[in-house]
């Protein structure tokens, strides 16, 4: 298992990027690490934190594109960035998942054009663990890739949503809710009432109707579908209160789960390969976590499974229709 | 000053609707209550609770509009409920604000036909307290009347909410920023970038730019405005954190500011009289908290400054323009 990883992608890269790889290829013997990037920045840490180990190799990429760089225009302009090189290397199979911490508007829209949207997917989307009191894994989605979303869109992320929860958190036939403004099926804004029509009848999925901003924690749901606006608002709600209350020093088992660093970031999903986007912020114990994300990803067959559901759904010979 | 109330609104009337009453008018020796409700229940528990007091009257109502019934229909074939004659006495001048904790919908139904939109405001909208760390209080607003909103209208919130802000909560050139998914000005949703280019040029107003869900809790905004539906998922989100944390225990000074029984519900802004809707599940102290909020905006004249504000705005002789 090939894993590629943007070794200059994140605030603290490439120091912790790099420290992340090493602790990773010292805990998982089984895993051939690639780190994309500056070879002379990436050498003397490697040196420093890293070990002499023919499972980790690198391949030098002459920039980097910055957090602030605008994605669409980055891409097109650094065909030489760590990022684009190695989404470019993941699109031609020499390494099995690709993760970073970089800019994620660019790692979004580098999948969208190297490894591009699996058939069917009308727009691959960006998600988001909610923790559970029980312990269990909820995820939301889109949670930011699309701010503004069709009807069909929301319906789709139900079924990427559900296949992620079920491949890669175990969960059994994970129950899918709408994000809405009431939980009557006749609540909502004009986006969620068609959303719901459409939901209630897909078959590929388990709905259980809408849900409000407070059952967000419940057990009702595996799966939170909303838009890309709604959901990052939300994700960076939670993740504000998280902060503000940690910096007053209060410590609380299940508010420690709002931090960020317990999950190893997000997949692209519905695209046709394995690409994982890190926070900016991310650590190396972060780095290690988006490696494991990109290992059970892997092993799942989650890209696989998108594929062969959208398959049945584009054939018309499924439950779905 | 005259304040009525719907005794029989929120899901634990008319008992602790009157207890707050009885409360309210024992703190406050200058204000007349008028309740509103079934005077068989009424009496035996103003009896136990409140005191012979002519500063308190009574006017029988023979219907109540339940929690659970859809708004307009509600209004349109309850003309005996609480909601509605009291709504009508206040558009009658009898009473100089009407409050209850019953049926959100209807009492913003009910405010918008009987004592109807200021002339100018498209739509009316409903607020939420942000608490600070500071101990200031932010306005979010709409956070529900309006699910589906038009860039005008995000524009015209942002009015009123910096009047609110100024004159209840006592903020000079309160700061307003833009709920979106971004600081940067073209990033949002299509909704987001059309309101962000007429909040830019609206003299009326003290404009900061966009804030992102983080920022909710920051000092760098005193007024948050969002669409109806967006606002309504971060007060459920944000409640629905605050339940789960101190459910489990956690105490923090800041956190119990989430706690809804600290404010005294939301006015109906842009109506023509003052309306305050209270949570469902208000107690005795959330109603004293409501009258003392209906009694800062008579006093401040909040909706005669509303009123003037639109009225110079229609007549294009203002900064706004």
């Amino acid at each position: 298992m090939r894993i590629g990883i943007d070794a200059m992608g994140g605030d603290f890269a490439p120091l912790e990027a790099i420290k992340g790889c090493a602790d990773a290829a010292r805990k998982y013997p089984h895993l051939h690490l690639v780190l994309f990037g500056d070879q002379h920045q990436i050498e003397p840490l490697w040196r420093e934190f890293g070990f002499e180990d023919p499972r980790v190799t690198w391949v030098h990429c002459a920039s980097v594109i910055g957090m602030g760089e605008h994605a669409v225009k980055a891409i097109t302009a650094k065909k030489d960035s760590s990022i684009v090189v190695g989404l470019s290397h993941l699109a031609a199979g020499n390494i099995d998942a690709f993760m970073g911490a970089g800019n994620t508007g660019a790692m979004f829209a580098g999948a969208l054009f190297t490894v591009k949207p699996i058939e069917g997917v009308q727009r691959p989307c960006l998600t988001s663990i909610v923790p559970k009191e029980s312990g269990k894994h909820g995820v939301m989605l889109d949670v930011g890739a699309n701010a503004d979303c069709k009807p069909e869109m929301l319906n789709q992320f139900a079924i990427l949503g559900s296949l992620y929860s079920q491949l890669v958190y175990q969960v059994d036939n994970p129950k899918v809710g709408l994000m809405s403004i009431g939980e009557e099926e006749e609540k909502g804004n004009a986006l969620t009432l068609s959303a719901h029509a459409l939901l209630k009848e897909n078959k590929a999925i388990h709905f259980v109707g809408n849900v409000e901003g407070r059952d967000l924690f419940s057990e009702q749901t595996d799966v939170i579908v909303c838009d890309g606006f709604t959901g990052n608002v939300i994700v960076k709600v939670c993740e504000g209160f998280y902060y503000r209350l940690a910096k007053r020093g209060v410590q609380d088992d299940y508010l420690d789960q709002f931090n960020f660093r317990h999950y190893g970031g997000t997949p692209v999903l519905g695209v046709n390969k394995p690409v994982v986007i890190g926070h900016g912020i991310s650590k190396a114990d972060s780095f290690v976590k988006m490696v494991e994300l990109c290992e059970d990803i892997i092993k799942t067959d989650l890209v696989g499974n998108i594929r062969n559901s959208f398959q049945l759904i584009n054939s018309g010979n499924t439950a779905h229709e």
